[in-house]
């Protein structure tokens, strides 16, 4: 079983669009920002001192697939439930529910890896394995 | 078989995050733009002058999934090759294709509906048919 | 003397750019929300409940000056405090010191009106005097 | 005399707020993406190759002042016209004024540096002088 974070957005005024609702790429801002709060709540450090550490500049994301349920406004006060559902050799599975207390609003599943800067071109970046010490931290 | 429409993204430096490359919420914001360019190319109004003659407010996401294969970063032109790939009773099925000239970045499937004010609760939004007059400048 | 509102900022990684430190927009942004987050601790309904009550859409702002002391990066909490400075016929000032601790980043001064849709022209908005049950509650 | 760089902005759905105008913290980004505009258009590397050559990773806001006049909407094409205004010791001061065709929409005066990390503290940042050969190119 996976442990389950649980990130608070209060919803802002700038978030929203002319039609008074969450423009939805904050949706995603948000649960980037939630992957971050999952991984830090588990012991992991930030990626600044994971880069120095270990060259790991984050987790980019390799695929996203986002329901939208029902719309959200600003003054409202949202929750994203975070977990990792699977780990594969070089990727991993995050869920993320958008919830307003009980009411699920979207929810989103990401594929993310591991990922450093190629040695043979530093412009690039590329995946490596899930680091052994992160999977028991997040375990 | 859609209308195709191209729009253009010049990567801004504000656009990247610390690994110096596109922050991923971006390319949603790129593919809502992109998505908006489709529907203006075609001849449909802007939201605002729908809203005025129709009540629909836009298209709100109910679905979108996104593949990264290449990061991008700023400095960079892209280009978003939007067309709709299936039209339901009440949504419609957008494909976004990012890319570097001839490489593909990442793509886009999203499926949206034209919503309007519920009548009954100006506060909610709700689906409607896809207007028929729409439907003929897009095809 | 202007009540003093505390609003909090968990700097995210995503608010930062290339360069590792807050993209400088953001720190507007955060200003804008430290502004509503004053209003509301006064007691001021949020600007959907007053543009139904009273037509009010917001306070946009006239003008803003920003001096930036102290870069910031991701993983840092900030704390903007916010006051209004002065109160004048159709406009007030208001001054967001946002602190690391006991250090000052930033200090933004913001001149901002109460709006209203103009009623000789909807698309268009116009100042009015600040309304005095809104100042009784500011003061 | 400086150089004059303008810049075009096509302003998007999602750039505005529930009150249907450009929350004005785009400005500001808009703005910043001017400010590169102008460099590169007097034929200063991007940040990225400067950064290689030179160490200077940008160039920093110290200071901006910005007037809004009117608000603009989505739909609408802004022309941003940049100059610097003066160039100092360690700083330069930058005119951004945003119009709509001949209607002036607001303006901004930004103080900037070109900074490098700080060889003490590669954490930090630190102003320099401003290079000779970036002086050339845009004067």
């Amino acid at each position: 079983m996976s442990k389950v974070h649980i990130y608070t957005v209060n919803v802002q005024f700038g978030d929203c669009d002319p039609a008074g609702i969450v423009f939805f790429p904050n949706f995603n801002r948000w649960m980037d920002e939630a992957s971050q709060a999952f991984f830090l709540a588990c012991g992991v450090p930030r990626w600044r001192e994971l880069t120095q550490a270990t060259g790991i500049i984050g987790t980019p994301l390799l695929e996203i697939h986002t329901r939208f349920q029902k719309p959200a406004t600003y003054g409202e006060t949202l929750q994203i439930h975070t977990t990792v559902e699977a780990w594969a050799a070089k990727t991993f599975t995050h869920r993320h529910r958008v919830q307003r207390g009980d009411e699920l609003l979207c929810e989103g599943t990401e594929v993310r890896a591991f990922c450093i800067r190629d040695p043979a071109n530093p412009e690039r970046i590329k995946a490596i394995p899930v680091p052994e010490d992160i999977l028991g931290l997040c375990s």
